[in-house]
């Protein structure tokens, strides 16, 4: 598959619709990618819900607790409301995008998170999103090698230094400030942006949701069938104690999906099946 | 024992060495209590800690993994600071407490939490705390009634609707605001509390601290025996896994530890020792 980003120059908002089609199949490719990794033919379940809090519009979950996959979520979601939480000034809102975390059987595999957002106010639009990695305890220089030049082929067609300012914010973005330190081995991080030329942004923000297959897939492929013993779990499980922490204590998407009463269950859908502390 | 509670009038701080004498007596007792509930003999291990971030002080956390108690944790803490977290004008700060949480092996076992502290900031003392009650799934009206009229009673010497006020804070601060509920079946729980008369004040937070053994221990005498089966030890770890989210995204305690640089091992040494998702 090749993709072209020369699409027309434009500075006016994209069809809203035609951002939702790109999310959705966009999670169809990644829910037919992660189920051919499952030895058995364990499959995603898809469970729609609707945004009542809001003006209109809900979302999908995926979720499959499987063989590969100890549990993995992909969410879809599509909501408008008449109150962008925390800026009032900022009106009525639209905002849609596809997120996801996994957490694998085999503590030797790592857990990736990937997101990809389109917001709209009444004044504003803009683009955020990225993907990065979390080993479980078990960090390969390899792995963290293949993952950020695949994030840095993604974003090189968009500007110098595009992925080198995406790397940083997403080492600031994921870092546990009370046990100083980064949540995983980073990737990329963008929120709010606007360059003016929305073609150009919106080829920018398909391309980082094109290239995330690419930057997991390989990993998992190799580590998925490594041995590993029940003191490697632990660590995992402690390693998820951390993920949690994160998620919950500092991350934006959660305290955006609380303050604006969104659906716990697709909200949280992304914590790990098993924790320990 | 009789606790006398017409201690002089006075308006004045109370002597931190008799605050902080007060609670690690009180923490001394807790720990033998429930470690008299360990049939094979189980004890908590101490760990001091130095509040490094801050000017001096730290703290000691006690934490038992055992046969009664999967995981329970006590943490004295007594620490200064140059910036009171989060309140510029307030300047620096004294703070000491003792708080706990108990995590039961057996599923018909309610969880508890209880937590008495002091601050001091250079304008300002007060005194906050109280305690709660979170059935894993398996609530008891029996359970939730003897711990409210423990609570009741601790409060009675001190003013006449003191209980209903504190039970309707603690049913306003244990809201899980993203799932709709309330944490537990509730308890007590007081902050910012100075009347103007210092001795009357500490007398009613001694009254809390003294009250708290004989809010719990009955409960967990009657229940730790009781029979469950893999599907109750399930239903507590759902239930655990809302308490994790009740802690790290709203307790005040636990932001005021992250915010004030607190030691993560304390802060979160209340965390359930497995929680699932």
């Amino acid at each position: 598959m090749t993709f072209n980003y020369k699409t027309p120059h434009t500075t006016s908002k994209p069809e809203r619709q035609v951002v939702v089609s790109y999310l959705k199949s966009l999670r169809d490719r990644i829910i037919t990618d992660f189920e051919s990794l499952e030895p058995h033919g364990k499959k995603f379940e898809r469970k729609p819900w609707d945004y009542t809090k809001g003006k209109s519009g809900g979302g999908e979950i995926s979720v499959i607790r499987g063989d590969t996959f100890e549990k993995a979520a992909v969410n879809w979601s599509g909501v408008e409301g008449d109150k962008f939480p925390g800026q009032d000034a900022e009106g009525s809102f639209f905002a849609t995008g596809v997120s996801l975390i996994t957490h694998m059987q085999n503590p030797k595999a790592p857990t990736v998170h990937f997101n990809i957002r389109y917001l709209e106010t009444e004044t504003k639009f803009w683009w955020g999103g990225g993907f990065d990695l979390t080993p479980m305890g078990f960090e390969n220089d390899r792995d963290t090698s293949h993952f950020h030049s695949t994030a840095e082929k993604a974003l090189a067609p968009f500007g110098e230094g595009l992925y080198e300012t995406y790397k940083k914010a997403a080492a600031e973005y994921f870092y546990i400030p009370h046990r100083q330190k980064e949540r995983g081995v980073g990737g990329i991080f963008f929120d709010h942006v606007n360059t003016g030329d929305a073609s150009r942004d919106f080829s920018m923000w398909k391309s980082v949701g094109d290239h995330f297959l690419e930057s997991i897939m390989p990993i998992y492929r190799e580590r998925i069938g490594m041995p590993f013993n029940d003191a490697d779990k632990e660590t995992q499980y402690l390693y998820r104690g951390h993920y949690a922490e994160f998620n919950l204590a500092y991350d934006r998407g959660t305290r955006f999906g609380f303050n604006s009463g969104g659906n716990p269950e697709a909200i949280l859908c992304s914590m790990p099946p098993l924790a320990k502390w």
